[in-house]
Parts: structure tokens; sequence; C-alpha cells
């Protein structure tokens, strides 16, 4: 059994970048500028949003946080993601999700500009990437395409089933394993909370992607020997032993799980960091694409 | 075993559009007008357009069939879909592919109007779908929707295995099946040319919706008993026995699987007439929603 380090795949990635945007100095062109809108005061929500701006600052991008309050109205947040699109010094709108009720995410999403779509929900980029063109990817399944890059894991004709069907995870690394790419060229299947037998679709599968958010819900017996799993769950379970009175979980029970995989992404330490890396390789990307046409 | 009759189904939604066109115009408003674009002399193609234009024609529809000749430059294509686009009378434009080879394909269906984008196939429409929104459905995976919706087959928690990742068919049929949607709701397995197995998944399938092109590739052994068979495929064999020299034939084996299966379609007379009633809905539905929306 292998580990996939996201941790340490992501932190290739924001050398890189660091070097990329050092160098854009030198040439004195623009820094990456990403903005973040946060909505609220959901714990987890900041937790998220603190690390997308601690780790811009770490690879030399821009950011800027702007916090509404869990009141804010749609047409007060819909204005302020014009000033965003607008802004010539922004590159990236990032509004972090789940917005408050009276509020429809849809609408707000497919406001921001597609140019700075960087967290890849706009239809416009949806599309795109189902088109197969180059495009802003969703970060977290941009960030599981990365690593298999990273361990260079051949996946072609590899079945994976893929559990959850969000717009966020699910639906977008189906369709991404699915593509003629490499990684690519899975045969997928996707699963959601209406299929059957899912745990003998788990048995035949060669890769598991778990985006269920049900804490070690993956079992030993669900998985074949030598596949491979990448685990997107996260959730805080509650451990008296630890400081902080939680543990964080995956989808996988682990320590069973593990040994019988070829490869697995730990939690925490896998999926999460190169969700990070999915989201700075993307600013970086709308920079470079806004700046180079407005050069023109 | 059932048929499901492609005809029949059509000619129902059909006749509901003919009542409701003429409705229109005794409400005085605009008849939903067409605009199909025709490159070259590609026989199949010279086909299906002319079907399409029949079609509009027997609903009460108004077409326009733009023919141009197979070295037509994409500069002067994309004037030609541009003035489509600003022309308030054309409510839906339809381009029929494929294309020659010094036109991008993309390019093209990227430059049609949302709004006029009957076809489905612009990344706006695209990546509506995903997010479950209300949109232009590409016309044969919405016809294979309204056939399943027609016959009020259940399809939640079957297991369907989509055979082709094609951006017209299989692509879409496997994201709407999967939606949380009636019909939908699947669990969705999308097979392709890399895919090892094929046919042990088919074997478990409870829906095969075959739409890889190659004639009689499903015989009985490949299919569960029960299942659910749609068959998209539709190619010219030869065949001295008619008078036109060549049989259509399914992607299916229809005399050898059709008596294992709950349901089927035939070939031709099931997804063929779908897909035209598909493109007619959503052309009524381009032509209902720019002429409310010019009104307000």
């Amino acid at each position: 059994m292998e580990i996939l380090d996201g941790r340490l795949a992501s932190q290739t990635i924001r050398e890189e970048l660091k070097l990329k945007t050092a160098q854009r100095g030198v040439e004195g062109k623009k820094t990456p500028h990403l903005a973040a809108v946060l909505v609220g005061n959901n714990g987890a929500s900041e937790t998220y949003v603190n690390a997308k701006v601690k780790a811009c600052a770490e690879v030399g991008f821009k950011s800027t946080l702007i916090k509404l309050t869990e009141d804010i109205t749609e047409s007060a947040l819909l204005s302020t993601i014009e000033k965003l699109n607008v802004d010539p010094d922004i590159d990236g709108i990032l509004v972090q999700l789940p917005l408050p009720k009276q509020v429809s995410e849809n609408k707000i999403i497919n406001a921001i500009n597609p140019l700075k779509d960087v967290d890849g929900f706009h239809p416009v980029s949806v599309g795109k990437m189902i088109q197969g063109l180059d495009t802003f990817i969703p970060a977290t399944p941009y960030g599981i395409m990365l690593l298999l890059e990273h361990y260079k894991i051949e996946t072609a004709g590899l079945h994976a089933v893929v559990i959850g069907r969000s717009n966020i995870v699910g639906r977008p690394i189906s369709i991404l394993l699915s593509n003629n790419t490499q990684p690519g060229n899975c045969t997928v299947t996707l699963c959601h909370s209406r299929t059957r037998n899912l745990e003998a679709l788990c048995r035949e599968a060669d890769i598991i992607v778990a985006a269920l958010g049900k804490p070690e819900f993956i079992r030993a017996d669900m998985v074949k020997g030598g596949a491979i799993l990448v685990d997107v769950g996260i959730t805080r379970v509650a451990d008296p032993g630890k400081k902080s009175g939680f543990a964080l979980k995956g989808d996988a029970h682990f320590e069973s799980v593990a040994p019988k995989c070829s490869w697995i992404t730990p939690v925490p330490g896998g999926v999460g960091p190169m969700t990070i890396a999915g989201l700075l390789k993307n600013t970086f990307r709308a920079c470079e694409e806004q700046d180079d046409s407005s050069e023109q």
C-alpha cells in the first residue's frame, strides 16, 4: 500500500506557482489576485476560506477577503459580485458555499464573470469541461486529477466507482475520469443515495472516489484488493482523546481499508491540500489569461 | 416484452405542439421558427435535416434551410450564425454536424446565441443541464427521456449502462439518467472504447443505452432478463433483399435481444422520431421564452 500524499503533491505545485509568480513580478507583470467572499459565520466555511487566503499569501498571490453578514440580500450579494467582475485588479472570484437560504446559489454562481470563475461552477466552465475544452475545473476534482497525475497513476480502462453526485465533487470527477485523457479513460459508475447494492458495486471498483460525507462508511469488505481509494470526505467526529475535542474522519475506515489498497489518500492530508492547489492553479491561470488578453 | 414506440410517443408530442402553435396564432403570437444550417452534401446529414424541416411544417412551425457549400470558411459560417443570432424572427438555430475539417465545430457551437441553442450543445446549455436547471437538452437524450416518461418507466434505483461517451448522446444521457428526477435517479455506468469487460457490465444492467454505432453489437447473451433496452444506433447495412439496397440496423440484434427485454426501442421507429420530437419541443420553448421576454 502506498500513500497518495496530498500535502507533498500540493507542496510541489505551490512551489512551482511561487516561482512563476515571482517571475511575473520580475517581468513587471500583474500579481494574481483572488477575491474570496464569505457570508455569515459558518465555522467550517471560515476555516476553508482562511486556508485559501493563507495559501495565496504563501505563493505570493494577493487576496481580498470580503466578509458579509448572514442576513445579506441576494441583490446586495449580486452587486458585490458585479463590482468584483469589473475590477481589473481582481483575477479570480470565489464565493464560499453554502450560502444562506434567502440567496439562490445558482443565481450567484451564474453572475460570476466566467473569466474569473476560479471555482469552476459557472455553467460556461462546466459546459466546456464536458466538451473536453481547456477551462476552470472545480478545485476538488481538479485536485484529485492533479494528485493522480503527480503519482503517475495509469487509469485508462480502470473501473472507477464515484459515490456522491454533487456538482462540486462527484458529478465533475465522474466526467473527468471518463474523458479521453490521462488520467482519465476510466469506465465510471456514478452512485448516490438512490443506488442499490452500493457495497457490491464498490467491490468491483479499481478506483473508488468516496464523496458522500459519511465518516468511515467504506469498510475493508467493500474494497477489492489492489484498489485505489480517493477519500474526499472530511467530517469532524467527537474525540475526547484529542486536545481539540474532535478528530477529522474520511469516508473510509482508513486503518482497515488501507492495507487492501494499492494507493490511498489519507484524511487529512489527501484531497484537502489538493483542493487548495487546484484553486491556486485556477487563480494563476485566470490572471495569465486576463492579463495577456488586456495587453493585446 | 413491450415496445417503446418512438413513432407513437413522438406523434403525441407533435400533436400537442401543433395545438399549442395554432393557439399562439389565435392569440396573435409569433410562430416558432427554426433555422437549419446544412454544410456540404453528406447524404445522411441531408436526410436528417430534411426530416427536421418536414417535422416543423407538420406542427405549423416556420423553418428556413440554409445550404452552404463544403468549402465554406469558418469566418463565413460564423457570420451566418451571427446573422441568425440577431434575427428576431429566428427562434432556434440548428447546425447539422459533422462540419468540414476547416471549421471548428466547438467554435461554431459556442457562437450560437444560447437563447436559440435548440440543439443544446452550447456550454451554457450543457452547464445548466448538469446543474439540474431548466434548459435546452440535446435532442436525442431529451427524446430518450421523453420516451421513458411517455411510457411511465420507473427508473429510480435502476442500474443504467450507457455505451458511448459522445457529447451528443452518451455523455448527456448518462447525466440525465443520474440526476435526481423521474425519469432519472439511476446508478449510471458510462462505457466507451477503453472499457474492459463491456459484456459483463451489460449483463448487470437494468437499462442499456446503446450509442456506439456498431450494428447488432448487443447480442442476447449480453442482456439480463427483464432489462430495458434503448437503442440509439442507426446504421445502413447492405441488404440486397430491399428495394433501397440497404437496411437500417440498430446497435442491438433486435430479434434475439427483444424477447429477453421488458421494454425495447425498435430501429427504426424508436429513438429517431423522439430526437425530432425533442428538437421541436426545444424550438417551441425557444420561441416562447424569447417572445415572452421581448413583450415585457
